[in-house]
C-alpha cells in the first residue's frame, strides 16, 4: 500500500461476535467523526475474521480448556495473506496471547491495552486509581494490572464474588440478553469499583459497552473497544504515525 | 470442512459498510432464532471483506464510472483463499456482476435475488404484484424485474422522479442519516408502489432496512438482507442442503 492510501485493517473478531459488530460500528463512527466521511469509499477497508469457534479464553487462562493460541495465530496469518496492513483484536482476554499473534506475521499489531491506556490519559488526566471491569481470564493474566502499574496507576479489580457476578453477566450478554436487570447489575459492579477508590472506570471487556455507557456512571468511563477503534482509525487514515508499541518485533507492552 | 461442521461464510461487504453490519447482525439473530445458539462457539465463522473502496455500482451500471467487477472478483478470491465454504454479498446492485463473482472461484454463491424470491413466496403466498424499492442501478440492470417475471410475478418499480428521490435518500443514509424525515420519505416511496397495485413490497436494497421495517407498512415487507441472512444460516448450519441455484457453474438466476 502506498503512503497516500488508507491502511487495510485486519480484525481478529468473533470473541464474541456481538462485540465485533460493536467494534466495527465504532470504526465507522470514528471514521465519520475524525475525517467527515460521508460516502462508502471514504470508509476503511476492513478484513474481518469473525471466528466465534475459537476456544473459550477464560477456561484456557484457568487451565480448564484448550489454548486459543493456534486459532488466533491462524487468524492473523489469514488476515495477512488477504492483504491486511495492520492487525487489531476486538477482545481483551485474548490479548493474553498477544505474543503468539505478533509472532504469526510481520504486521503491526495495535494492542487494545495500549489504546485504552492512551484513552485513559486523554479522558481522565487526573485519575490515579483505575477500576477495571474485566473477565476472570483478563484478571488472572493480570493484563490491566500490569499495563496500569507500569504507567503509574493503581488498578482496582473485582474480588472473587464480584468476579463471579461479572462472569454470569458476561455469558448472559453473549446469549443475547440486554435487559434493564443486566444493565443495572453491570452498573452496580462499576459502582463497587468506585467505592474501592477508583476515580475512573475502564471497560476492559468488549462485551461491557453492549450494556453500559458513559452516561450510566458519574466518573470517567473508558471503553476499551472505542479506544481501540479511535486509535485504529487514526493509524489507518494516517492521521498519526504508527506508535512504537505496534512494532510486532519489539513489543513494549504486555507481550514482552 | 467435514459434513458435520458449520460451513464458513464468506461475505462480500462494505457496499455500504452500515448495510454489512446490519447483515451481520441479522446472521447472529437468525442463528439464535433457528438453532438456539447462546455461546460464542455456536455462532457461524464469518470471513468478511468489508471493502467500501469498490467503485460506485450505480455509476458503473449507468456507464459513468468504472466497473466494480475486478474488485468484486478479487474479494471473492480473497475469501476463498482465506477458507470460506460459500459466498454471499450484502448488496443488491452489485449482483449485476454476479457472473463475474461466480466465475472467480469454485465456491457456491447464495444470490440475494434468489433468497428474496424464496422469502417472498413464504411471507406473501398470495402476492402477485410486487413493488420493488431498489437503486437506479438495480432498476437499470432489471435485476428484480427479471427474477420476479421469471417466477410469475408482476414487478412494479419507481418512475424516474421516485427513483431520483430514492437515490437522494440512499446517499443520505450512506452519510449516516437515520432521522424521522428520511424514514417518512422512504415509507412514502413504498406507499407509492402500493398505490400502483403492489400487494407486497421488496426492500431490494440493503440500505432500506436501516430506515424502514415491516411495522412501517400495512402490506407484506420482504427485506432482502434478512432473506439472505436467513438462507445463509440455514445453509451454513446444514439445516437444509445447498439449493441448485447456488451452483456457480450452473447459475439458474440472473447470472445466466
Amino acid at each position: 500500500m502506498s503512503d497516500k492510501t488508507d491502511r487495510v485493517v485486519g480484525v481478529l473478531g468473533g470473541l464474541g461476535p456481538e462485540a465485533t459488530l460493536d467494534f466495527m460500528a465504532k470504526l465507522l463512527e470514528r471514521t465519520t467523526a475524525l475525517t467527515g466521511a460521508s460516502t462508502d469509499q471514504e470508509h476503511l477497508h476492513l478484513l474481518v475474521d469473525c471466528n466465534p469457534k475459537v476456544p473459550n479464553r477464560n477456561r484456557a487462562v484457568a487451565g480448564t480448556g484448550p489454548s486459543p493460541a493456534p486459532d488466533l495465530a491462524a487468524m492473523a496469518r489469514r488476515l495477512d495473506a488477504a492483504g491486511a496492513d495492520l492487525l487489531v483484536m476486538a477482545c481483551n482476554t485474548a490479548h493474553h496471547w498477544e505474543a503468539d499473534i505478533r509472532a504469526a506475521t510481520d504486521l503491526p499489531f495495535l494492542s487494545i491495552l495500549d489504546a485504552t491506556l492512551e484513552a485513559l490519559r486523554r479522558q481522565a488526566p487526573e485519575a490515579r486509581t483505575v477500576g477495571v471491569l474485566a473477565t476472570e481470564g483478563t484478571r488472572a493474566a493480570r493484563l490491566y494490572e500490569t499495563s496500569l502499574e507500569r504507567a503509574g496507576y493503581r488498578p482496582v479489580g473485582f474480588d472473587d464474588a464480584a468476579q463471579a457476578r461479572f462472569m454470569e453477566l458476561l455469558y448472559r450478554i453473549k446469549a443475547g440478553e440486554r435487559g434493564a436487570d443486566i444493565r443495572a447489575a453491570m452498573r452496580s459492579l462499576a459502582e463497587g469499583l468506585a467505592e474501592q477508590g477508583a476515580d475512573a472506570i475502564v471497560a476492559g471487556c468488549t462485551e461491557v459497552p453492549l450494556v453500559l455507557g458513559p452516561d450510566d456512571l458519574s466518573l470517567p468511563f473508558i471503553d476499551s473497544s472505542l479506544a481501540l477503534a479511535d486509535l485504529t482509525v487514526r493509524i489507518a487514515k494516517r492521521l498519526q504515525p504508527l506508535p512504537a508499541f505496534t512494532d510486532n518485533k519489539k513489543p513494549t507492552g504486555n507481550a514482552a
